[in-house]
């Protein structure tokens, strides 16, 4: 059992967490942190990994406070620029520090997509990215969208592949996408989608599609809790989930 | 059993269609003419309806010869604009002419799409419509895909639908497709792919998608099929094999 | 502008249909009743349509009101057997009576799924439906595909085919589905899922599929739309959301 | 260049080896071996690598010169029980034999499909197998199939988790597939497909879904290439093309 700490426990999302927490059958929640709790309940209940998805105004201070405490922190909390990151690694330095996963993304299945694409990418002729999502989004295509072309586009150039074969000469403006390092990169805007992206590679007689949908927003969750179960193994400051599935 | 002839039976198409009544239980073929033969064998061998995927420098000649012996045709030959059209239109006004069908797509999973599209179009206050080729397509989007944006824009306009959904304020060209009346058509490219739509629709809480698949180039067979048994319920002149269908 | 009453307001299901009321541009939610308030409210608040969530108990105390009223009623309410259909087929004989439609299902993305299956049916060799559905469900298949099913068996044999092919002689148990009326249903259990349903048709060298996804409980509220927009021009009783899409 | 050399050159699928080869610009085609051909011609021309799709009786004498001329040899040709395997294990110990692949699947969408499923297996509550095939097929689910939920199953195990989630306690027979090691898999067939698996995980909130499609009989050639273009660093004999994907 591991026993774990939530901050931001009030949260919608921190509430999400702690309930995640307490299906798990391997994981003890051992303290419920927000607003005017003291951090010294982390020690006192004897937590060895907290879950922060608070606020880049007091994300600082509990990473600061966990890692001096050899607590481990499993990070959701946006806003590390690098200067920030440069800070979280000197908290991490000492030998007893507890270590951090800060990551963007942890929906497991959009992690997946992404490491499975650049795995697949150099060996088909033809890779296309697809991202589909409620029509209140305001940027197209979505960052995991890009990021996943950016990560295609650089296994294809390692493997030595070249532009892809498209031998469109007449075309409707738009029509083949956006163009995100030589990969096509389609955006979907559709009512009742939550988060969907799709990657299709295509090679002589056959495709390869990778597809993963985000149903509500309690997808981050098993991610979290492949974050708790393994941090206590990746010394130091991590960046992205994708480190942690040993894949 | 309908007794059936085949125009241009040695090409590539032809033979496909030859073989196509040959494997239907209900069809019979009784003539097969190319390059050199006289169409009076139709007559001879008591041919009831023809199907004639030849070129535009003959069909015209064929369709006269058809319909005068009251002999009906299912016509995949392409090169019809409005002025043929009116040609054929005359040919077939007798009482005693054959009928004529003239389609551009006989891909009957093409075709249903596109229906269905339509009669689905003002349920929904999303739709967009996904393409994907072979590479060596020279335009984008595909004809098929174009055409059933214009159903489902029509469609939503008749219904008194407005625009949809959208508040994208920051995009990558390209990435929300190309407008076709208001509706984003998405032209994927990959190799290995023969022919391919995807029609998505979304309104609260749910998604419907329509997806036609076309493996390889007889395709077409099945959809020829339905025009030979139905043709002689059909008077006159048809465009389009959606209208043999009953939907 | 149509005037609307919504019966068990304050229910789960009550709520989102007056949330998806109070949106919709061309309603006006005139009436919220649940328990303990009285029907005459609607008579008062000049309602020309309700919608009905309640429980067995109380819809058909309802239904007796509304349509002697002139008011008609959209009712999703479950436990209408022959016996009660035929008393509401009573209540709304009277010239002035209040029109009524029943539907087992309200989600419209389901309900052209299994009609578009229905009118597919009949141009195709091979069918199949694939559900999914959340681990939680009792039974397998959902009622939903057995009835697309039915539905697919029934065409089939209205157009002649006969048995699908299949040449499998080396099968483990299970792997080619449950068989209704001739059509192979498969059920998949995913934690994740809400309730999906695919139909896959195919015929030479193609396949058309025709997918659902309902991605949360609001899915209803188009289809109830649906409903209350049209109910006056449907004379009588209707049972089934599919007479009111005019396909 | 690698020079490469096609035994069974003039069989179906030696030519689509053949043609594969010659289109591919890091491959120079030096030798096209069929019956009454001598294997003295590989030495001659400088064969590297040869391609062996042959039949059971042949492939042994070819690998027997093969190996013990330094050539190594990519194969495609089936019948490989242990003790067969043996025997190329003792032609390919010595330290200057040629290196051998034997693999019973070079469609490089499904074996990737199958290795993406493993390495995704233990992140997920769920997971079961959708192939589809032609109604021609014999067996069914598809061995491919099998071996996939064979896969998942072991890397569940290996992670520690149980049985998957599933209340279902009225069932239609056959609707939850077939059991494959506590791994529902389920075998649909479709006129007009070819060969087409699906692998659906589900965890809270989300899904991934791998999918693989063969279009057409030449879908083995892209994994022929990546077998011949990496053999010489895979030392002595090597048993499915999944060893030389590096990943």
């Amino acid at each position: 059992m591991i026993k774990v700490g939530v901050l931001g426990a009030k949260g919608r999302v921190g509430q999400a967490v702690v309930a995640g927490v307490k299906q798990a059958d391997d994981l003890e929640l051992v303290a419920e942190i927000d607003k005017g709790d003291n951090l010294q309940d982390l020690v006192d209940a004897g937590a060895e990994v907290v879950v922060d998805f608070t606020t880049p105004g007091t994300v600082m201070d509990n990473l600061e406070f966990c890692t001096a405490h050899g607590i481990h922190a499993v990070v959701g909390t946006t806003g590390f620029d690098k200067q920030r990151l440069d800070k979280v690694r000197d908290m991490v330095a000492g030998e007893k520090a507890g270590n951090v996963l800060i990551a963007p993304n942890f929906a497991i299945s959009a992690v997946l997509t992404m490491e499975f694409a650049k795995q697949a990418a150099r060996f088909f002729d033809s890779a296309e990215v697809i991202e589909m999502h409620h029509p209140n989004k305001l940027d197209a295509p979505s960052g995991t969208a890009i990021h996943t072309a950016e990560g295609i586009a650089a296994a294809r150039k390692e493997a030595g592949l070249g532009a892809q074969p498209d031998a469109t000469d007449q075309s409707l403006d738009g029509a083949r996408g956006a163009d995100v390092d030589g990969i096509a990169v389609h955006a979907v805007r559709m009512t009742g989608a939550v988060a969907h992206e799709t990657v299709i590679f295509g090679a002589q007689g056959q495709s390869l599609t990778i597809k993963q949908d985000s149903y509500d927003r309690t997808s981050f969750i098993p991610g979290v809790l492949v974050g708790v179960r393994n941090i206590k193994d990746h010394k130091g400051l991590t960046v992205g989930l994708e480190h942690f599935l040993g894949i």
